[in-house]
């Protein structure tokens, strides 16, 4: 990519993440384009699709969610590691309003923008939570897919307005009953599950 | 009110019923007014706002739902009758796709034609609750506000078509963690928190 063409393509995504910051992810188009002082036209040349923007725009947020993964599987507070990740990834979600919605679409739709970034999340989850559950301190009846949904009900709690300030107390609900098998002290606990 | 207005008030709700059942809660009064075949004046001298329409449509689900609650009051497995309550709403929301935001907007918003309907609702399951804490076979640092988001967060997973098939599963892992104490054999403890 040419230098200038780099630049427009960075000023159009900064200008995208101002408006998603503002508005949430439902944010048009020619809202980006009206903002970026250019033509509809030259937006779409960059990003064909609204979910293509929003891809480049969250591209580095997943990276770093699936980075921070990486990084917890070699801590050996196991549970701790899990719900630690949990609440990064749940924590990410507030900064984009309605990507909720979007990600557990995108999970099951492989033509989707998002859908490689999503189920790379989901893998790493899923390693966390096996990892988890070998330690016998998550519970054995869950997989990623559960897991990734688990995370978006709690990401749409939080987005609503009515029930966010709950968000953080049903996070450690949730959270405590599902992931760790005896409450507060799951990574003291040595057992197996038969 | 006159025989020949109950019947057009009748006539008017069943169609909106219709067309929530088809298009969800977002469907628009201009929409049922063309679909009763009325002018839209007509519609709204019945019914002056859309959640005027949508309260009307679902008292009869509420008044329900807080009646079989009522009934489950009376029964000794006070776990199994929180979490077949849970149930029972969480089921009732998949008739009318959307309800779980508007829900989860009205019960915190008192000028909400639908906020009595909702907060009679998490009435009656907060007092099931309390009756599982009280026996121990519920966590006790939840609240009726926890409860009703906690049925918001199953219902919307069940709204999302690619979290949908698995809305049971996580319906009994959030179910079986956060209102029983005890896994499986809930209604088998006899254990009072301290």
């Amino acid at each position: 990519m040419r230098a200038d063409a780099k630049r427009n393509r960075d000023h159009l995504l900064a200008v995208a993440g101002t408006a998603v910051a503002e508005h949430g992810i439902d944010v048009s188009m020619r809202d980006v384009a009206r903002r970026a002082d250019v033509g509809l036209a030259t937006l779409l040349r960059h990003f064909p699709t609204r979910e293509a923007l929003l891809e480049a725009l969250l591209h580095t947020s997943f990276d770093e969610l699936t980075a921070r993964a990486s990084e917890l599987e070699l801590s050996n507070a196991v549970g701790d590691a899990l719900v630690s990740w949990v609440r990064d990834c749940v924590a990410w979600t507030t900064e984009y309003r309605g990507v909720t919605v979007l990600m557990a679409a995108a999970i099951d739709d492989a033509e989707s923008a998002l859908h490689a970034s999503c189920a790379t999340l989901r893998a790493a989850g899923a390693r966390l939570l096996t990892r988890a559950q070998n330690a016998g301190v998550a519970r054995s009846d869950i997989d990623g897919d559960d897991l990734f949904a688990l995370i978006a009900m709690l990401a749409w709690a939080g987005d609503q307005p009515a029930l966010a300030h709950r968000a953080g107390h049903l996070f450690d609900v949730v959270a405590s009953a599902t992931l760790a098998r005896t409450g507060d002290n799951q990574d003291k606990s040595a057992h197996h599950e038969g």
